[in-house]
């Protein structure tokens, strides 16, 4: 994963232990951590030791552990990515009762994108985004968003790093993607047509937060929907999580 | 907090650092964490150095430092937290469009009610609870109905404590309490008028997974409002949660 380090500090050991869960893994034993990690079996005991001592981990009656609610409290208990999301999620709401396909909230970290939130519909379409999941910043519609208001510094080591083509249309092209980001920074939105999965089309607006960008809001609709409500919809809602942001601290 | 102690694991030191954030406090100082820690200052100096390494947590431009999107991300993505709040967002949603107060998650963390989730109407009325944040069990709607079905190791020993009077209408004697949680178990909801503050009324309901109560439901309501809306609507929306946790993972 992006921040993983080969370093030794025990707050690493602890972040390579932590990044073994995923939404398609969310229990594991100690042995199992210890394989996944590469740290010795000793240690990654010991470390899931004392983060369950902790609360961090929750162990369950097989003796496997899971996340604890705990570090979900720390994690989140005066958070930016709360605050954010607080501002945002009556008006993702608003977007999403109109569109009524998936409308999600996402900010740039460590050169990907990073989503916070995501509302669906049961009978939406295709989405491969997750609350907590990441996209690349090149090939989905709010990592082009984010990328495109990013410091030139990221965005020059993002253009200047390989760029994986996610579907056939994905641009990869240094060139052609300065074109692109150019344009989203002079019209404010970008619609980006199976550039992640051929049947969507993803549509996204830049969030600020006292002038700055700092999330990106998006819908994704099926590869047929006309794109115009969409960008009027996110428009109004980036225009409102803006000027909530303003008034929250 | 809860689940702090005094033994000196690195993995305690970061949770006394990170404990020291809060919904009020979201930028610190190393030398403000290490004073509110206790830490010494190198020690805490070179924990936030390795947690701000690491990602966990973020410097802005004073060279202050506030909670990452980062850790963030370790501690939703796959989180328990995370698939109950997702089962639960659209059932809030239909409880919130009906009574538009405040609709709340809590889930039973060490001896309190650790709120998930809240949502808010602009003009509802009073209410405390902050997500991630907490109340005691025996004064919160919330809680009462998690202390009614904790372990009854988790329920006595709660009893077996002092009982701190949140409002002068918290039930504070362990007799009493027994009753009523005799009754929250009978009846499957419960209302609890002042016990938080003196303007408003809590309305909770259990919210099972796959048989176990795995959370409260609750709204807060002013004290004059009729409570039966918020009973039914809560029941409904408790039954939808249980049945979709039922099909996710």
């Amino acid at each position: 994963m992006a921040n993983s380090r080969s370093g030794d500090s025990m707050t690493d050991r602890i972040v390579r232990v932590l990044d073994t869960f995923t939404n398609d893994r969310t229990t594991q034993t100690a042995a199992e951590i210890a394989r996944r990690t590469g740290l010795p079996a000793s240690s990654a005991h010991r470390i899931v030791g004392d983060l369950a001592e902790a609360g961090l981990l929750e162990r369950d009656e097989e003796g496997r552990v899971r996340l604890g609610m705990r570090l979900w409290e720390l994690a989140l208990r005066g958070s930016s990515a709360l605050r954010l999301r607080q501002a945002a999620l009556p008006h993702m709401e608003r977007v999403q009762a109109q569109i009524r396909e998936h409308t999600q909230l996402a900010v740039l970290e460590h050169e990907e994108a990073l989503f916070l939130e995501r509302l669906s519909h049961p009978d939406a379409g295709a989405n491969i985004t997750r609350i907590a999941g990441r996209l690349p910043l090149h090939a989905s519609s709010s990592g082009l968003v984010l990328l495109a208001h990013a410091d030139p510094e990221v965005r020059e080591r993002v253009l200047a790093a390989p760029l994986r083509a996610v579907s056939s249309e994905t641009v990869t092209d240094p060139a052609a993607l300065r074109t692109l980001l150019a344009g989203i920074r002079q019209r404010g939105y970008v619609v980006a047509p199976g550039s992640i999965e051929a049947v969507s089309t993803g549509v996204a607006v830049p969030v600020r937060d006292r002038g700055e960008v700092a999330a990106a809001l998006s819908v994704v609709l099926p590869r047929e929907a006309p794109v115009e409500p969409a960008i009027a919809a996110l428009l109004r809602a980036a225009e409102g999580i803006g000027s909530d942001l303003r008034t929250m601290r």
